[in-house]
């Protein structure tokens, strides 16, 4: 493993080292590129031996994330392993609801709780928006240690939540089926949902754009939940808080633009809509074909995905078949980042994902020519 | 609690009684109506307390599914508390890879398991057609009895889950979140499980033709995880065994059409495609606009849906509003099949579906002049 220096030992100017691989930035803005980049969500995870070595050495799992050199440890592994486009950030989505003090806890076979959950509306006034660098400073470190130790290889993704998504746990208290108590609160007081949503919005915003300040590249927006309202509902709750943090995040970092990317799961039918949000680029899961998703976003966004990651089960043949078929369905020309729809299952043979990684860079240049 | 009768005091003839409420059938097959039908997909389920007590009296779930007159019991329950315009048979989507040995059980807290799960060839190549009449008796037994309650009040949809569905199930041993097994068969050996879904779409044709012949007068096929699969997939391993099941369908019962009734749940994208199956009618979730989809399948068939089940934890107020606006979403004229987008909920409270099914009816008697 290589050593990795401590946050106090990447100063500002280390970080600004140029870009030697920007395919990612590029393709996000639909620019010209000789391949087709590609990241797979999730890639710093429990597929790969040495993560899990990793997590055991650091205690739980926010123990890892909270720790910026072990974070940064984890992010770089898949990029050691595979000729991958981007690094993202090792983190979590519910950082944000933890450092409003809910409480988070994750119990085993159960996944994410908090201690804390918010219900009523005294709760949702108590909320504050908590400084990056002070509540969330673990994380600014990590993207400050991470982007120091890429050396420019590749760019570094900053994440978050959206502000639905993070709401449906802190109601809920953890993950749901049914979603019961959220959307019980959305239907029965908006008023105080948006309140919630609202304060998310403000705290998702200082929170990407200090991950911008400390060295993200890119940054992603993961809607996980957005795909279970209606359309009016996935429209007021989600999307337009989405739109409130895009038009409020620094756009520019080292004098290049830093793309934003969304992704709602189970979100084809919206695509028309996010694309007028401000966005760069979607993230598109495999049930939509990327063809019509182009179509639909009239090739005024990139498009990332999409392939379903149960294709890594099967065998090499059939994995480079399917990439093969990903890359048809988008067609000719820029605008593709080239995903999973969904992220990486944890028990995948990272021998596939290999497969998946070449594939794409191989199959891609007729493409781009 | 009525009487309810045996299946032998059920003879044939009893069960042709006319119909005294043919909304749903009429609204199926896009003919006027006075006002919008209105049923709830389980609607005989846990939130009724009087369920609790027959299904704590039968002893398992599966006990309850195999006694023809306690299925019927549960059946009536909220057509007693209700003015629902359709009863649909109690039974469960996986009779059918029981009734082919795989050895249903429940676990607690853990959902259907099978016992022998089907996992290679030799599996496969085992597995039989059942006959409705023998192996699947009890559930014929029950449409009878329901049948003859019923005594014309309203008609009586028979179901059955979707091949793909059932094969999702029958490869994992049970329920899943990340389908590797059901998938990983699919992409590594689309042979045998083309194989699979063959035998499968045998099997549910002759149950729901079963099921037509013992009483039931509409047919709805679930296809619950149709909507997890890629567009290409979706068409090759789910709609295409549906739309073979559809073609084998008897599709009059005592000189009236049966209508039939597709629903992929979160399949919002593929109405288009659903649209040509040969269905009368198409299940839509909440994620589609009643409007959108009415356009995307250009009026050929009709449409069942759509509120969000958690509408039902709000006050009576939300509920008659957002009743409202689905109404409005579908608009004026005939095909509308008022429904929830998924199953009611186990924690609901049983006045508030009440407040649902009246406000259906007296808010949609503008659409139907």
């Amino acid at each position: 493993m290589r050593e990795i220096h401590t946050p106090e030992e990447h100063p500002k100017e280390s970080i600004v080292s140029e870009l030697k691989n920007d395919r990612l930035l590029r393709a996000l803005l639909r620019q010209n590129v000789d391949v087709t980049p590609v990241w797979m969500m999730r890639q710093a995870g429990r597929y790969l031996p040495e993560y899990r070595e990793t997590r055991a050495k650091a205690g739980s799992f926010m123990d890892l994330c909270r720790n910026p050199q072990l974070a940064c440890e984890v992010t770089l592994q898949p990029l050691e392993r595979f000729p991958l486009d981007a690094a993202i950030l090792f983190s979590d989505i519910l950082t944000i609801p933890d450092a409003m003090g809910l409480g988070l806890y994750f119990s085993e076979g159960e996944g994410p709780k908090f201690a804390r959950p918010v219900r009523d509306e005294a709760a949702v006034k108590a909320l504050g928006v908590p400084d990056p660098e002070q509540e969330l400073d673990y994380v600014m470190d990590a993207v400050r240690v991470i982007r120091g130790e890429l050396d420019g290889s590749v760019p570094l993704i900053g994440f978050s939540g959206s502000p639905w998504t993070l709401a449906t746990y802190m109601v809920e208290g953890g993950g749901t089926k049914n979603f019961a108590l959220s959307k019980g609160m959305m239907f029965e007081r908006p008023d105080l949902m948006h309140q919630m949503l609202d304060k998310l919005a403000a705290a998702v915003t200082a929170y990407l754009n200090g991950q911008v300040a400390a060295g993200a590249q890119a940054l992603m927006i993961f809607d996980t939940w957005g795909g279970v309202l209606s359309p009016r509902d996935y429209e007021l709750f989600s999307l337009a808080y989405m739109r409130k943090i895009v038009a409020g995040l620094t756009r520019e970092s080292d004098g290049r633009r830093v793309p934003v990317v969304l992704f709602t799961k189970n979100g084809g039918q919206w695509l028309p809509q996010m694309a007028e949000s401000g966005a760069d680029a979607l993230g598109v899961d495999w049930t939509t074909d990327l063809a019509d998703a182009r179509v639909a976003v009239r090739d005024k966004v990139a498009l990332q995905g999409n392939v379903d990651p149960c294709i890594l089960y099967a065998s090499p043949e059939r994995i480079r078949d399917e990439v093969g078929r990903v890359l048809n369905s988008y067609g000719s020309g820029p605008g593709h980042v080239f995903n999973l729809g969904h992220g990486i299952h944890p028990n995948v043979d990272p021998d596939h994902a290999a497969v998946l990684v070449e594939a794409v860079h191989e199959l891609s240049k007729p493409y781009h020519q």
